[in-house]
């Protein structure tokens, strides 16, 4: 049975934020972290985590939810430019119920456009030179 | 052609907040207001919207946006209690690409259960009596 109270610090989004795993970093501040998702339902689907370790957000401190949030702003902001976006669909999940894969908080931001539905959950990961220049587009977008 | 930027104060759900129509109320503090929806995609399913007007996640304060997040922790941990539900997922659509369909920032709280998919989005109105009474069991659920 699966343990739901306890934060794993081995999880795969806490390896990438110590760099022990390599990802397309588009920000970082102080008390937040974004990269590109490697299995996208989109081009330039993101996620974005705080650096406290938090299982999801049933044990997130406040502070640290709210400043994830604020990056979960300017990162819907930064994808609306940088592909011209009609829309941001955000998705956060909570538990494997809940559709939660990895048990490191994380909000998913993506963009989307008229008539263009979500693809898939297919497991299939993207290129990492596709990666690459999406993540380019966002910092593009993020720094002016 | 719609305009993305505006904020519509007469949206049905600022009318839900100011009385103007009937919803199922679970929580309100000085900053925020959560309802059920009326076109729940499981049993539980709550909206949390900011007070503070604001079309999306693309126009909201920060502050703001850290009371209504707090108000969304809050929520899904009692409807975590209230359903004995096994995770919560949270979504949040911007713009009608992004999937929004009342431009009043929302986040859509959904109490999930092992086994059971979200219903679909069908437009389906759940009747009064059973809103009522989830509604009574989340804000008993926050009482204690």
């Amino acid at each position: 049975m699966q343990d739901t109270t306890r934060y794993d610090p081995d999880n795969i989004f806490a390896k990438i934020m110590r760099g022990d795993m390599p990802a397309h970093r588009v920000y970082e501040d102080e008390h937040t972290f974004a990269f590109m998702d490697i299995m996208p339902r989109g081009d330039g689907h993101c996620l974005v985590i705080p650096k406290v370790g938090a299982r999801n957000i049933l044990d997130v401190t406040p502070e640290s939810l709210a400043a994830t949030m604020h990056t979960v702003q300017l990162i819907s902001r930064a994808v609306m430019k940088a592909f011209d976006a009609d829309g941001v669909t955000i998705q956060q999940f909570n538990e494997a119920a809940g559709g939660q894969m990895v048990f490191h908080l994380h909000f998913h931001v993506i963009p989307r456009f008229n008539g263009v539905s979500l693809k898939p959950h297919s497991g299939e990961m993207e290129k990492g030179d596709v990666l690459a220049a999406h993540a380019e587009k966002i910092i593009g977008a993020l720094g002016n």
